[in-house]
């Protein structure tokens, strides 16, 4: 495999040639975004959201780094989203603020979750609703639509034409054989599009190192409906909020049951509502109701269709799992978590469980029971994939490294030359020219933090800060110096904050900072407040690491009187 | 299955009564530790640590609440450790502090660990070794020692017989039939004391989840022979510095493919140089080489045996795969991660596995091919286990509530009545008189931070405020005030850390603030230091939070002048 390591500038847009940059997705499983220039056009696949980890504390939302494009807005003719999922349309509303009238390209559903967000936004996009089998022209660039298929409905796989050559994005996809709709990954028109020549294939490498098959959805339902026909109390099913055809079996094994269904969690109800309306989810008549008749309802009449399904600490099942939620867990209630485990999320949900658990409800998850499948093509769907595509050249995406070699090396073992799949990262510009692929430098792109109202005010530094603060807490050390007398008129005041000392064990320190501070001002009249300030932390950190043994971040404050 | 939820105070403990409280262990993975008491004397098995979570930051260690125990340290007979994990002796140290001449009861190796522990904390212990079939009177408590397989040599369970009753406390275990060193769980002494009678029966936990049976670990061997027949150049292999049999099966199959092998790591060096001392670890001659000889020797006669496997910072394959380790990392390079991946440490091991990949290795692991294997017993060993000792009652131990009340099920399953399956708490107070056993009540039992030099200094609410910090940041308000002249004489000065704003954002609201201060000296005279604070924090606090959305702490400080 090859791949672009110790590249820089790219050269300038040489014509007839199409400039394919990846600015989030490589690398990491979120905030998916490419974009694609010729002719001095630019078209961009998909602008999703990263949710933060461990090491980014307090970050709500992690966006691509949208400074590649930011001055060539009036160039961009439009964007595709691949389908209707946070990690490939989440940063929509953060683009489109940059320029509100940049066509949004989709299926029906994707653009209906798409507008719902944007509303939130109070922003109206411009869109274009496009089906499989469509073709539209988004000025040089010539986009075939082709069905796929997700964890969501209405997932659709890109065919870019250009003069440069063919490119051809598989979204996220899987190859399940029997959807519950019917609507199956069109490998016939994949096999066309193949025939044609594709020079290109992004594809998607989430569960490239998943050996075997995915399993087929329909297998869920039956081991859904035996929990029901089972449960002797009330059911409650926690799963992704977007997630139509899982509620579906949901729906169906409720009515096959007898039991009431109630949506819980703002997400669930509006994605639901959106579904129904457009006739994504059929909802049996007069089955639904809210929670207010969920109290009327005898306890083997109701099923809890909620959100949390990842631990989430403000959701629906974890303020069940607490006892701080209107519905109150009882013995026996039943709970299922038909959803995946998101790495980093085991911690959380498996409190969630141990609380569920205590309570006294039955919990079953996808580890006891088959009551989730993935969305993703694992390597035995990836291999029918390259064989009937039989591309030139094969980019992995959506994926972690890891992810990405395995993607690879599957592309390879079907007979593609190493040297043809390109190995990029966020940011690597990738030219293909006379249908020929090369990574030819690398552009900047950084992560950009929302956290609040703020987009990209925090730095990676300032997320430094908050894990020393958030693992050792702070000491603040607050003095008022007079420099012409070289006394200390106030102070050393500390104050310390998860530290985990009383104060009180700071009095040892405090005549060392003042004779420091002193010794200071009395040598030099002139030193500056930094110097000063940095007299104190010296003297105060060689002393809490050596008493306690710990690295809290210092604030030493000097003022003057 | 019955708990003791809602319980208080225990009645005092009555003549012919053993009292058994857990102080750790259950309802958690780690800090395993419980006591028994009976005549006035007290026994304990294991005294561990556990390792915290993300939401106990910087924390160090977790201990077991020892309050219980502290005003009656002259009353302990003796710490039965069933093996050398630190899960079961890692707070040994910080009890034999509180009264250095408490003897230590465990097998050879179990010993060796503990006191080369103990040597760094400058503790020479009592001790006495056992090893299975063994038994030793303790005070009141008759013990007998019998053998257990477990992912460390030499473990042991431990029968108690008392006046009240007999406990047969497995310790960790699981029940391999083909181990490396051919000691097997002694199940023909556990039926033995199944005959005698054993009327309270603790058990681990700990994959009381998991369907089946734990693969032996002679299937490990030939896998890992595999890879190293394959393997082109160097081959670092990480596991858990104390798993002897999995580092035992490396030189093996180093010693067949002609590699020579280097340990890296601390407690690697350590804990294998104790395990070949003592015979547990068998040492081919001339095979181990140290670092500096590995630069010598061609690449594919190298085996590198690493601490780092749950993706530790500052482990040596961490340091590897961020290129900051005299090995340096290049394709070709095979890793094998030859170990469990611990929950909450995913995002950890993956970014090394990535870090890896990057730099051109070749990253085993044991969600691709069988390079571990559980130390625990499974379902199906489990059900042996209670249907061969046929105990009057049980008391799962080693686990979270969700493997407590699994391990409680499979117990139900054999037989035993539900009232007889014993579902605890850490303080849970279980009194066995005449055989039968009942919760009686629970005493305080917290947790025990260990961080930098301070044990039990830091609270929950010192947590509570690392994680705001954490998260948020803070703002620190500074204000010197006349209360004569009711004015501000400086400030007020703000200083804000990891709330990810340039600090001139604050100048909008430091008129505010010093209106509101003015406002509040002038209007009473008597105002307190506090009550003016709180004008500051209210005023900042209020205006941050509409301003940036964000709750960061305030910390306010209003100086006089």
């Amino acid at each position: 495999m090859s791949s672009g390591t110790g590249l820089s500038t790219p050269p300038a847009l040489q014509p007839e040639t199409c400039r394919i940059v990846p600015l989030g997705g490589i690398g990491e499983v979120g905030r998916n975004m490419t974009t694609f220039e010729i002719d001095g056009k630019i078209l961009i696949v998909d602008c999703g959201v990263l949710f933060p980890e461990e090491h980014q504390p307090g970050v709500d939302l992690i966006l691509p780094d949208l400074d590649y494009i930011r001055d060539r807005l009036e160039d961009i003719v439009g964007i595709v989203l691949t389908h209707g999922h946070e990690d490939h349309i989440g940063a929509v509303p953060y683009l489109l603020r940059l320029k509100p009238g940049i066509p949004l390209i989709g299926s029906t559903l994707t653009l209906a979750l798409i507008e719902a967000k944007l509303e939130e936004h109070r922003i109206r996009p411009l869109t274009l609703a496009v089906k499989e089998g469509d073709t539209e022209r988004l000025g040089p660039f010539e986009c075939e639509f082709v069905a796929v298929n997700h964890s969501i409905p209405d997932a659709l796989a890109v065919a870019i034409r250009t003069e440069a050559g063919t490119i051809l994005h598989t979204g996220d996809f899987k190859m399940d054989q029997l959807p519950l709709d019917g609507r199956i990954t069109d490998l016939r028109a994949f096999a066309r599009l193949g025939e044609e020549g594709v020079d290109l294939f992004l594809t998607d490498s989430t569960n490239a190192e998943v050996p075997g098959f995915t399993t087929t959805e329909k297998e869920i339902g039956p081991v859904l409906e035996g929990f029901f026909a089972r449960a002797q109390r009330r059911i409650i099913v926690a799963s992704f909020s977007s997630h139509i055809h899982r509620v579906q079996q949901v729906l169906d094994a409720a009515r096959m049951h007898g039991r009431k269904v109630c949506f819980v969690g703002r997400s669930m109800v509006r994605n639901m509502g959106i579904a129904a309306q457009l006739g994504y989810l059929d909802v049996p008549e007069g089955i639904l109701v809210d929670l207010k008749q969920v109290d009327q309802l005898p306890d083997d009449q109701v099923v809890l269709m909620s959100t949390g399904s990842q631990g989430e600490r403000m959701a629906a099942l974890a303020r069940m799992a607490n006892g701080d939620h209107r519905i109150q867990i009882a013995p026996g209630d039943l709970v299922v978590l038909a959803s995946s485990l998101i790495p980093g999320n085991e911690n959380s949900v498996f409190r969630v469980i141990n609380g569920l658990m205590k309570l006294g409800a039955d919990v079953v998850h996808k580890g006891m029971a088959k009551v989730h499948v993935s969305g993703h093509a694992s390597q035995g769907e990836l291999l029918y994939c390259y064989n009937i595509v039989r591309p030139v050249q094969v980019m992995p995406v959506h994926g972690e490294t890891r992810h990405l070699i395995a993607n690879g090396r599957i592309a390879e073992s079907t007979g593609i030359p190493t040297e043809n799949v390109l190995l990029t990262e966020n940011g690597s510009v990738v030219d293909l020219t006379a249908g020929r692929a090369r990574v030819v430098g690398e552009v900047e792109c950084g992560y950009v933090y929302v956290d609040g109202s703020s987009v990209g005010a925090i730095t990676d530094s300032d997320l430094k800060d908050r894990r020393i603060l958030g693992e050792e807490g702070f000491i603040s050390v607050i003095t008022v110096v007079n420099r012409q007398t070289g006394t200390i008129v106030s102070g050393p005041d500390i104050h310390a904050r998860g530290v985990a000392e009383d104060d009180s064990v700071f009095e040892d320190v405090k005549p060392k900072i003042a004779r420091a501070l002193e010794e200071a001002v009395q040598a030099n009249a002139e030193h500056t407040t930094h110097q000063l300030q940095q007299v104190v932390r010296r003297t105060i950190g060689t002393w809490v690491n050596r008493k306690l043994r710990r690295r809290p971040m210092i604030v030493p404050v000097v003022l003057e009187a």
